[in-house]
């Protein structure tokens, strides 16, 4: 998977955070996934279909930084990961792949996104069962860290 | 969401089960999802694209039942949800998809899916973000419960 493919998702969660919640986030250097587990307190995932490639995107994020931009789009943040903080992942979620197909779509490659799905509970660990490579993209903030992984076949 | 959307996914998962680990599960009353959160300790997600329309899928099972599954498919369960629990709720989650698919096609319906996406973590919550309809399928049975979702917009 060429840097071409991970670069617009990178980029779309750094506009997305730094758009919705006035919050940096310090990429850290993508890398092939091998074993190594993606875990989160929240994670925001969709499937994508293209005529000629299908996969799935996951965002991480440990629960800290999920509360964290919650204060900031809202002016307040709940206590727990409440339905709320799910619907706000939710949208992330959606607006992360969206970036990235119109990025990837200018350059050539189409596919259609699904509708995202949010899964919460303590450091649960993320799976993506494709035959394709799988990309671990690392973000860091003072308020916890993010995982984004992308996997196409 | 009729009837004949929904029992595809039931009759699927049933089939699966049946097949591959000869194990009967007995479906409760589908309902649609209003507050209530599928919780499962290890969950096969996937997102499904058609023309007309978008959605996803997934079954959330107990560890219990999971690890039953894997000693009746292998002959031993593992004491963990280990990556071979993964990759097998991964391939279920395909495969009762494709069961799914198949039938809809038959009736109509097109759809194409992405690649499955398995969580792990303690009774971790699923919550499907899309407009329309959300129907929650509970199954039962003497090794724990599975909850099969489906949500289409």
């Amino acid at each position: 998977m060429k840097a071409d493919f991970i670069n617009p998702f990178l980029l779309s969660l750094l506009n997305v955070m730094s758009t919705m919640a006035q919050l940096e986030l310090k990429p850290g250097k993508p890398k092939r996934k091998t074993d190594e587990l993606a875990r989160g307190d929240i994670s925001g995932l969709i499937g994508m279909v293209g005529p000629k490639t299908r996969g799935s995107l996951s965002i991480s994020l440990e629960k800290r930084l999920a509360l964290e931009i919650m204060r900031r789009m809202l002016g307040e943040a709940p206590a727990h990961l409440n339905g709320e903080v799910t619907d706000m992942i939710g949208e992330i979620t959606n607006m992360v792949a969206g970036g990235a197909k119109r990025m990837l779509g200018e350059k050539g490659y189409e596919f259609d996104m699904a509708t995202p799905i949010v899964v919460a509970g303590p450091s649960h660990a993320i799976t993506h069962k494709a035959e394709g490579m799988k990309i671990m993209m690392p973000f860091e903030s003072e308020f916890g860290g993010a995982t984004v992984e992308i996997c196409f076949e």
